[in-house]
C-alpha cells in the first residue's frame, strides 16, 4: 500500500469510528477545506513569510490535507495520478521560454 | 522515493525550470492554495454535492495539493508525519464516545 | 432611504427579476462572498500591495458586498447597527494602551 | 456624511488610534477578509443554512464589512458608486430572458 494510500485509510478509519460519514458531502468537506485554508492564511497575516509560525503552518497544512484526501477519496482519485495530469497541463499553459521569470497568469502570457 | 517525494521533486522541477522559486515565499504559496480552494468551492455553488462535476473538483484538487505540497517542502515537512501526528491530536480532541455521530466543534462536545 | 438600504433593494430587484431567490439560500451565499474573496486575493498573488490592479479590486469589492448585502438583507440585520457594535466588541478587546502599534490577536496580547 | 462614509470614519479613527495602519496594507486587508470569509463559512459547516447560528453570522458579516469598508477607503472608491456599477454589468452578462431561473455562469448561459 502506498504512503496516500495508508494515510487515507486511516482518515476514513477515524472518520468511520465517530459514525461522520454522514456529514462528509463533497460539498461540506470542500468548505470544510476552504475554512483551514483561511486558518493556514491567518498565520501570516500582517507578517512576513519568515515570521509566520512553521509550526502553525503545519497544523493547518495537516488539516488541508487530511480535507483533501477525504475528497479525494470519496471521488476514487488517484492523486498522484491527478497531480501528474496536472503537471503535464500546466506544462503547455506554461512553456518554459515564454513564463521564464514570469508571474503572469497563462493567459496574460 | 516514496510517492509524495516523487511528486514534490517534480513540482520543485517545474518551478525551477521556469524560476519561479523567486515568487514562492510561504505567504504566496498560502495565498495560492486560498484561490485555488476557492475555485473548489465554485464547483458547489448553488448545487448540492451530487450536482458538482467530478472532472472540475479532480482540477481544483489537483492545483491545491500542487500548493500544498510546495509549502511542505517550504518548510522541509514530512507530509505523512505531519497528518499521522495530527489524526493523533484528533482522537484526543474528538474521543469516540462523546463525538459519535456528532458533527460538533471540540470545544462544544 | 439610507444608501445600505438602497443599494440592497437594488440588489434584490435584481435577484428576483432572475429568480434566483430559489439558490440563494444563506450558505451559497456565504460560499459565493468566499469565491468573491478568493478572487479579491488573486489580484494580490505574487504581489506587492502598490503592484495590484486598483480595477480588478474594485471589482471583486463590489462583488464581496453585494453578496455580503444579500446574505444581511436575509437575516434582516441592520448593517450600520452591526459594524458600530462591532467596532464597541472590539474596543474592549483591543483597549488603545495594550494594542497601540501591535499587530497581535487579541489572547496574545 | 453618509452612513458608509461614517462607519468609515470610525473605522479608520479605531485602526488610527492604535497605529495600525502600518500593517493595513491592501494584501493584507484582503488577506483579513478573507480569513473573516472562512470563518462565516465555519457557521455553516456540516449544517443546513436554518440550523447556522444568527448571531455569529452576524458577528462574521460584520467582520467582512469592516475590512472590506477600510480595503475601499485605502483606495479612494465610492462604494455606492462601485455596487451600482457592477448591478450595471451584471445586467449585461446576465440579461433576465436568459438567466431567469438558470444558476448557470454568464459564459455558459
Amino acid at each position: 500500500m502506498s504512503e496516500i494510500e495508508e494515510l487515507t485509510k486511516m482518515l476514513v478509519a477515524f472518520r468511520n469510528e465517530r459514525d461522520w460519514e454522514q456529514f462528509h458531502n463533497p460539498k461540506d468537506l470542500a468548505i470544510a477545506l476552504n475554512i483551514e485554508a483561511g486558518e493556514l492564511l491567518e498565520v501570516f497575516l500582517w507578517k512576513n513569510s519568515d515570521e509566520a509560525s512553521r509550526e502553525k503552518v503545519k497544523e493547518e497544512l495537516a488539516d488541508i490535507f487530511a480535507y483533501g484526501l477525504l475528497l479525494s477519496h470519496h471521488y476514487g482519485f488517484d492523486l498522484t495520478e491527478i497531480i501528474k495530469e496536472k503537471i503535464a497541463t500546466n506544462a503547455e499553459k506554461y512553456p518554459v521560454d515564454k513564463s521564464k521569470g514570469s508571474a503572469k497568469k497563462y493567459n496574460e502570457l
